[in-house]
C-alpha cells in the first residue's frame, strides 16, 4: 500500500499538503457538489463553477444556463439556484450550467496543481471510491467547509471515503482518522447527526429540508465529475 | 448564554475567526503546553516560548534555564528538553526557562490579538475550565497541530473543554460539535485512541512513552497560565 489518501478539512489548511501529482476530490455536501454530480450525470455538458454572483451573471445571454441564489432565493434573471433538483434531465441535459458556488469554487481554485481535479459527493460515493482504487495515485479529500472553517457535512462524506477506501490506500493522516470515526459514529442516520451541525441549522433557516435530505442520498449517480480547462464534465 | 465557546483545528484556520476581545487557549498536548502547566505550577517564575533552537541560544548566559530538543534529544549545551518530567520543582522553582517548541509558539504567535492568552493542557482541564466560566469573554480554543495540520490529541482536549462547559457557553461551531464527541469516543482510554493518531507514532519512535502517558493525566495542576509581556506566568 503506497498509495496515499489525506483528508483536508479546509480549504485555508491546502498549503500545508501536497498537491502536485495526486488526485483532489472537492466535497461541497451542502449543495455544489452534490448538485454538480447530479447535473453530470443527467447529462449536463459541463457545469462551470464560479464564485460570485456577478461572475456568473458574466455568461448571460451565451447559451448557458445560470445558476445563482442569494439567501436562499433565485436571484432575478437566472434560471434557477442551487438546489439539486434543478439539476434533473429536463433542464440540464445537453447543456452547460454555470453554478455560483462561494465554498466550492474556492476550494477547487486552491487545489489548480492537482494532477486530477475530481466531485464527490453522498450521490456518487461509491462510484467515485471505485476509481479512486483504480487509479494508482495518492488521494487528498478536500473540504469546503463553510467560509473557510470545518464543517460536519463534508467531514463525514470524507470519513465515508476513507472508510471505503482504507484497506486499499494507507492513512496517517489524523484529519483522515477523525473524518472516519466521525463517520462511523454517524453513518447510521447522517441526517439526524447533522440536526447538529451550525450548518444544517442555516440550511434548515433557508427552508430546504427536501435539498438536505436528497444530498444524503448515496449511490444513485455513477458518474466521476472532473474539472478539464476550467469546465466540470464527466470523466467518461 | 451569551457567550460562545468556538474550536479552531489549526494555527493556519485562525484568519478564519475573531480573536479580538476574546480569550484564546492554546493547546499543544504533547508536549509544549503540558510541560508549560507542569512547569509555572512547580513554580517557575516564567516560561518564554520560542520558536526555534536558535532563538533559545540566544539567551545563553543570562541567567535562563535554556529548554530544546532536536529529534527528541536534548541539544548539546542546553539544560533539559521538552520532557514536562524536566519540569519538576527541583528544576524550575523561581526559575525562567526559555522553551523551544514550534507548533506551540505559532498557535500563540498567530493569537496576539486576543484579549488574553492562556495555556491548556489535560493536566489543568478542571481548573481552566472553572476559570474560563467565571470570566464574561467568549472562548476559543486554539488546537496547535502538527505543522499547521489538524492532530488528534489537541482536539480531543479541545472536546474535553466543550464538554465540560457546554452547559454555560453557546456553541454553534462545527468544530466544537466534532470535538466534543471524538472526545466522548475516547475519554474512557485516551491513551489507547491515540494508539492510532499519526503523532503518536511518531512519539513512540522518540521513545518517549512516559511523556505521553503523563501528558494525558488529568487535572494535577491548578495553575492558568496565562502570557504577559512575551512571558508565560500564572495568572494568580
Amino acid at each position: 500500500m503506497s498509495r496515499e489518501i489525506e483528508v483536508c478539512l479546509s480549504p485555508t489548511l491546502i498549503p500545508n499538503y501536497i498537491i502536485e501529482g495526486r488526485i483532489v476530490v472537492v466535497i461541497d455536501i451542502f449543495r455544489a457538489t452534490s448538485s454538480i454530480c447530479y447535473g453530470i450525470e443527467n447529462g449536463a455538458e459541463s457545469i462551470i463553477p464560479v464564485a460570485t454572483v456577478e461572475e456568473c451573471l458574466s455568461y448571460n445571454g451565451k447559451g448557458y444556463l445560470l445558476a445563482a441564489e442569494r439567501n436562499g432565493e433565485v436571484v432575478e434573471g437566472f434560471d434557477f439556484g442551487n438546489s439539486p433538483f434543478s439539476y434533473t434531465k429536463e433542464k440540464v441535459e445537453g447543456k452547460t450550467v454555470v453554478l455560483t458556488t462561494t465554498n466550492g469554487t474556492h476550494a477547487i481554485n486552491q487545489s489548480l496543481k492537482a494532477k486530477q481535479i475530481v466531485i464527490g459527493s453522498f450521490l456518487n460515493l461509491n462510484a467515485l471510491c471505485t476509481w479512486l482504487d483504480a487509479q494508482s495515485d495518492d488521494v487528498l479529500l478536500l473540504c469546503s467547509g463553510w467560509k473557510n472553517k470545518f464543517n460536519l457535512e463534508d467531514t463525514l462524506f470524507a470519513g465515508a471515503v476513507v472508510h471505503t477506501l482504507k484497506n486499499k490506500f494507507s492513512h496517517h493522516c489524523d484529519a483522515a482518522i477523525a473524518s472516519e470515526d466521525m463517520y462511523l459514529l454517524a453513518k447510521d442516520n447522517l441526517r439526524a447527526y447533522l440536526h447538529k451541525s451550525s450548518h444544517s441549522q442555516r440550511l434548515k433557516e433557508l427552508n430546504i429540508e427536501d435539498d438536505i435530505q436528497f444530498c444524503l442520498k448515496q449511490n444513485i449517480c455513477s458518474v466521476i465529475p472532473v474539472l478539464k480547462d476550467g469546465k466540470i464534465v464527466s470523466i467518461c
